[in-house]
């Protein structure tokens, strides 16, 4: 028997964070007896007089949105982390810990109640990412602020409390757990090799034209090799880039386009509006150069099997190894064959 | 202002895995219009005739359960991970991977469909330890098997896919991210001090008593400092013991009694069968003594603010860091105001 990645159990490295993830490629054929999700409806209306981020309508807080017309940020009423309070340190045996300070942000993409990120032109979108490049150096500049963490928690079923297509920036004093692993092992990388880890695996992916699902001139879309959440892509620029402010005009309209895309094959896959969390990896705003960053986007999806079959990272993978049931390459041909015609615009 | 873990956002470093977790003490503040979970109905009978765990019972692959009478174990049907296949690596730039081995088993706690650990006697959950141990051993005498996680999925809302009270074992060649984190942390600091981490630390949870949930002569139940689920425990053995076989039989009693008391209050808090994900970290299989590891079980229940709302551990959480809305110290004493006696016994 030789080892076939579709047929075998196999473990795979993440070369960006230094970790294993289980594949466990028949699994998925076990019966399902255990918790369907809910579909979402679908009748949203495109303003919606109740919605707390909708132009013009009084938030949480009392305060009033502006009628905007494009996306709009601002801070969020009930922040995690906030920029005043005391600092401080517990540093006593085993117990530690540190004050963290902070801003966190909301964006709605558009004061459209009913169109998610699918659903916008690329030029609106494009629009939402002018205003993340604009955060990302408004909030980079704090002086308490050394990482921003761009993200979108897409769905009900992922703890999203407002249907009103909207994301959210949590900027802070130190670099959290994820981004600083890759900070690390793209840096080991970069001294050694001179380039950025993912401009080398880049190349690697083009050679194999096994896990690319989409690409245009300057961004490749693929199911990692590493990827631990059944549909999981990322998109990345093939130019090395630390941040999303390094962006010439026509790579950020590239972007744009390549994250409509992938986004409208993700609500063609189940003929739903497909729910994941989704977000940006870039540099650390410490004032330090980062030629070792190679920022990307990463999309974690938590469906499975269906639009109501979700892969529930639990038992096991919370306490001992992230597990997935199908392979990279498997979800990655799925993708790959569906149209960047989204469902609801097919007659 | 001084610093004051019950007010100021902060951040606390878990030293058994290196890693830091998000304290956010106000945020569970904020409204939530977000999803509710179902709460699953309470009538359910001793023995199901569908049921592919309950004894005398065919199950998906056409086999036959004994008519067992105590506590049950079986390989899965649907094993990830299985013993025999090829070995073989990737070794090809940034991709790297390796065939896995192991054996996953499942355990019945009894033959009652109806009743979960808490509603079990202290002697009914004693047997289930025994076997653990039992299983312990057999599959860490497997040439290939070099780490044994067990682990329960309680609830629908943590992926259990059959109500029959039961738990899985997967061990396997590679000690998994999550207990090899454990591990090099224990080492360390077992190396340098000559104790092992988790006594020095229960000295510093005795002295400060504000984590401390409940204990018996040989266990303690507490919140840990750096617990990132709103009501997530451990149960740590006061004797610095690497396996759960080390155990005396005074202790495997002292472990079911204190095992039954922190689930039975979980199921008091909400008045429900409260979910979680639990499982023993224990020291590898690996045929090297291992006087580092302290032994302890985690429980991760995903409940926050009701039977219905949980906490969803989304984007902020999966793409930068874990994160918390309530306080460690506010879950402890929520859990430690609770009753011995589970609700359904209560007239
Ligand atoms: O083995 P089960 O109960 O079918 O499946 C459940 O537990 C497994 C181990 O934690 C997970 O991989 C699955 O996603 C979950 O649904
Ligand atoms: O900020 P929201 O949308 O109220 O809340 C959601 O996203 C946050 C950031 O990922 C999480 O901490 C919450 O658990 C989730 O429900």
């Amino acid at each position: 028997m030789t080892f076939d990645t579709s047929e075998h159990s196999h473990r795979r490295l993440n070369p960006l964070t230094g970790e294993w993830v289980q594949v466990s490629p028949h699994r998925s054929k076990r019966p399902w007896q255990g918790q369907q999700e809910k579909t979402e409806t679908e009748s949203i209306p495109a303003f919606d007089p109740t919605c707390y981020l909708c132009p013009g309508n009084k938030r949480s807080n009392g305060e009033y949105n502006p009628a905007y017309t494009g996306p709009f940020a601002f801070t969020n009423d009930f922040s995690a982390i906030i920029a005043d309070g005391p600092d401080g340190t517990i540093n006593d045996g085993l117990l530690q810990a540190k004050t963290e300070k902070g801003i966190c942000r909301v964006i709605c993409f558009s004061p459209r109640h009913d169109l998610t990120i699918p659903e916008l032109d690329v030029s609106d979108i494009n629009a939402v990412v002018a205003l993340w490049q604009q955060e990302y150096i408004t909030l980079g500049k704090e002086p308490f602020v050394n990482y921003v963490q761009i993200f979108e928690n897409k769905g009900a079923v992922m703890g999203c409390s407002n249907p009103h297509p909207h994301g959210q920036i949590w900027s802070q004093e130190s670099v959290p757990v994820e981004p600083l692993k890759k900070q690390v092992h793209q840096k080991a990388y970069f001294d050694k090799h001179g380039r950025t880890l993912l401009s080398d695996y880049l190349q690697q992916e083009f050679k194999a034209q096994q896990r690319i699902v989409l690409e245009n001139e300057h961004f490749v879309v693929l199911v990692p090799f590493w990827a631990t959440w059944p549909f999981e892509t990322m998109i990345v620029p093939n130019r090395a880039m630390a941040a999303i402010t390094d962006m010439t005009a026509a790579e950020s309209q590239a972007f744009a386009d390549a994250y409509k895309r992938i986004t409208t094959r993700y609500d063609n896959l189940f003929s739903i509006s497909f729910p994941y969390s989704a977000g940006i990896h870039q540099a650390p705003t410490d004032g330090v150069p980062h030629p070792e960053w190679h920022w990307h986007m990463v999309f974690y999806p938590p469906l499975l099997r269906s639009a109501t079959v979700k892969k529930f990272m639990v038992g096991y993978e919370m306490l001992a190894n992230p597990q997935r049931d199908i392979t990279p390459e498997s979800s990655a041909e799925r993708l790959r064959a569906l149209s960047d015609v989204h469902y609801k615009n097919v007659k």
